[in-house]
C-alpha cells in the first residue's frame, strides 16, 4: 500500500446546514476524522495524499441537510475495530449537526474482520429450522438463581430456539454469573431433551476482557455455543477478540449504548457489528418502546442480510416491547430471514409461559412467506 | 445490603415531554434502567422494593421539558464499570427524548472505584508546577515516528508540562506504537534535560485489553508516567482495570465516542470519567470546534473538581481548536485549577514551534487569579 494510492473508507454523513457553509463544513469534518489540525502546515505529501480525509460529494437533500461523502484512508485505522470506530465518528460524535448515516468498506475490512463465524445459516442449523426464529429474553434482574433457571426451563418447554439472559444480567450478587449459568444451561439442556427442539441459552458477557473470557470458558464448559454482548459497551476491542477466539461460538450482539442520533442504527447496529463478527444483531423495532421507523429498521435488516463477499449474512433480531399478536405483521415486514425476539410479554403471562411460548414459536413456524 | 433499604444512584434525566405523559413515561424510564419488563407480573417482594427503579421527583422546568429523578440501585451495577454505564444510560441512550444529566453516587461507588490514583495535585506535582498546566498535542498521523519525535523535541524544548499523541495515533504501519513511543518518549526526555522543565510525554493506548497492558508495560520501559486513553472506545471496564492495575501511572482520558445529547459531558466527563479514574479529563472548550457552552464547560470543571470525600480532583483540559490569544481569557474562565491543551495553532507555527511553546508556556505561568 505504501506508495501507491490506498483504500478509503466511503463514510456518508448527513450535516445540518446552510448551502453557504457546507463545503467548508464538510472540509471539517474530513479534517477533523483524519488529520485533525490545521492543513496549512502538513508539507509531507504522504500526509496530504493519502491520510488527509477527502471530501467526495456533496448533495443537498433538502430541509437543511446535506449528504456529504468522505474518503478516510483505511490504514488510519489500523485495521483494529476500536480505531475504526474513533476514524470513521470519534470526535465528530460530539458534534450535534452530523449522523453517520453509512460506510462501504474496502475489501482489506472484510479480511481484516470476517464478519460472523455462523450468520444465519448457522444459527438456523443449531435449531434444525429453516424459517423465521424465535428468541426470548430471562428476567427480571433481581430474582435469585433457581427462580431464573426454574424460569428459563419453564419458557424452553414451550419450544423456544433461543433464550437470552436480559442484557440486565451481569455478575450481581444475586445471580453471580459463575451460579446462573450452569443452573439455566442446565434447566433448558433438561427441556429441550424432552421438547426435543435444540433450545439454545445464551448468557450475557460483562465486565473486562479477563472476565469476558472467564465467562465464555464456562459457557463452554456448560455445552453452550452462544452468548449475548453489547458491544458498545465491552468495546469493540474486546468483542472483535472474542469473536476471533471463539470460532465455535455463535455472539449475538445487543444495543444498549448505542445511542440515538449520532450514528444512524442501520450501520452501526446492521453492518458495522456484522462485519465485527456479529452472528444476531438485536435492535429496536419499529412501533416499541423506541422510536426507530420501519424504515430505518427495513434497511437495518437489509444491512444485515445483504451479499457481502467473505461476510455471511447477520440474522436481524428486532426486539423491544413485542406482542405475539405482532408476529404476523412482522415476519411480512421482515420476510423468513429474521429471529424475533420476545420478552416481557411473554414473561406477563406466568403460570401461563409455556403455553405462551409454544403459541408464539407456532405462530413463527406457520409463518408462510406471502 | 440484602434484607435492608439498598443504597440507590440518584440520576437526574431530562425528558422532553407534555405534562400529561410525563409520569408514565419517567416510569418507563425506571423500569428500562431495571427489571426492563412489565411490573404487573412480578410478584418477588426484593424485586420490587429493591430492584425496580423508582420515579424519585418530576419537576416541570419549562418549554417542554422535565427533569425527572430517578433511583437506580446501587446493586444492579455489580459494581462493574462497564455493567454501571449500562445501568444508568444503556437502553435509554437509543431514546432520544432523554438526556442523563447528573447522577449521585452512593459511597460504595467511591469504595469500589477509588477515582484518580493522583489527580491535580498528583499532576502539578510531577512537572513542579503550581499554576495552570500546560498540555499540548503530537500530530497528524500518517508522519513517521522520526518526524514526530523530532516534533515532540521541538515543542518540549518550549518548556511545555505535557505533550500527549493525538489520539488518533494508534498502531499503524506508519509510526507503529512500539516504534513510536520509545522515539519520542527519548526526544522529550532529551529535551527536559535541556529545559529543566520535566516535561512529561503521553501515548495514546489503543486496542483490546492484552494490547492496552502490553502498551503500558512498553510506557513504563521507556520511563513514562502517564498515558492517553479513550475511555468510550476502549470500554469503561478495560480503563477501570488500567487504573487499578497502574497505580503508578495516571491518566488522562479522551472523550472521542462521548457522543452528543444523550449523556451531558459534565457528568460523563467531569464526574464518571473522574469517579472511575481519569487523572485529567480532555473536553471540547467552549468557542472552539464543538457546541457545548460555557455553563457546560463550567459545569463540568466543577464536577472534576469539587470536594468529593475519597475521591482525589480530576484536571479539566479544555481543548478543541483552542488559539494562544485565549490564554488569558480560558484562565479568567477557568481559574488556576486547568491544564491547557492546545495542539492544532502551535503545529501551524512550524518552524518556529519551539518559541511559540515557549510563548504558550509563558503566557500560562504568568497567570496571576484576578
Amino acid at each position: 500500500m505504501v506508495g501507491g494510492m490506498s483504500s478509503r473508507i466511503e463514510v456518508l454523513y448527513r450535516v445540518r446546514s446552510d448551502a453557504k457553509s457546507i463545503a467548508s463544513r464538510a472540509k471539517g469534518i474530513a479534517v477533523e476524522q483524519s488529520v485533525e489540525m490545521p492543513v496549512e502546515p502538513i508539507d509531507d505529501p504522504f500526509v496530504l495524499d493519502e491520510i488527509l480525509g477527502r471530501v467526495e460529494d456533496i448533495a443537498d437533500i433538502g430541509n437543511g441537510l446535506f449528504d456529504v461523502r468522505i474518503g478516510l484512508a483505511s490504514i488510519t485505522t489500523g485495521f483494529e475495530a476500536g480505531q475504526l470506530l474513533n476514524m470513521i465518528i470519534g470526535n465528530t460524535s460530539m458534534q450535534d449537526d452530523v449522523t453517520l448515516v453509512d460506510a462501504s468498506f474496502p475489501e482489506e475490512f472484510v479480511v481484516a474482520f470476517h464478519g460472523p463465524n455462523h450468520g444465519l445459516a448457522g444459527l438456523r442449523a443449531r435449531v434444525k429450522a429453516s424459517g423465521p426464529l424465535t428468541c426470548s429474553a430471562l428476567k427480571p434482574q433481581g430474582s435469585p438463581t433457581a427462580v431464573l433457571a426454574k424460569l428459563a426451563g419453564r419458557i424452553a418447554a414451550g419450544g423456544i430456539d433461543y433464550l437470552k439472559d436480559d442484557h440486565g444480567l451481569a455478575d450481581q450478587f444475586y445471580s453471580p454469573f459463575a451460579e446462573r449459568v450452569p443452573a439455566c444451561a442446565d434447566a433448558v439442556a433438561a427441556a429441550a431433551a424432552r421438547t426435543g427442539i435444540p433450545t439454545r441459552y445464551l448468557p450475557s458477557l460483562n465486565g473486562n476482557l479477563d472476565s469476558l473470557r472467564k465467562q465464555i470458558a464456562l459457557c463452554r464448559f456448560c455445552g453452550l455455543d452462544m452468548v449475548l454482548i453489547a458491544p458498545l459497551i465491552a468495546g469493540l476491542a474486546q468483542f472483535q477478540t472474542l469473536v476471533r477466539e471463539n470460532p465455535d461460538i455463535a455472539f449475538m450482539t445487543h444495543p444498549t449504548m448505542s445511542g440515538a442520533a449520532r450514528v444512524m442504527p442501520s450501520f452501526l447496529l446492521g453492518k458495522l457489528l456484522r462485519l465485527l463478527g456479529s452472528d444476531a444483531t438485536v435492535f429496536a423495532n419499529y412501533g416499541g418502546r423506541f422510536g426507530y421507523t420501519p424504515e430505518e429498521c427495513r434497511r437495518l435488516a437489509g444491512f444485515a442480510l445483504q451479499d457481502w463477499p467473505g461476510v455471511k449474512p447477520c440474522v436481524p433480531v428486532p426486539a423491544g416491547g413485542m406482542l405475539l399478536e405482532r408476529i404476523p405483521e412482522m415476519l411480512d415486514f421482515f420476510g423468513k430471514d429474521v429471529m424475533l425476539l420476545i420478552g416481557g410479554s411473554l414473561l406477563s403471562m406466568r403460570e401461563q409461559i409455556t403455553e405462551e411460548t409454544a403459541r408464539y414459536v407456532e405462530a413463527a413456524r406457520a409463518f408462510r412467506p406471502r
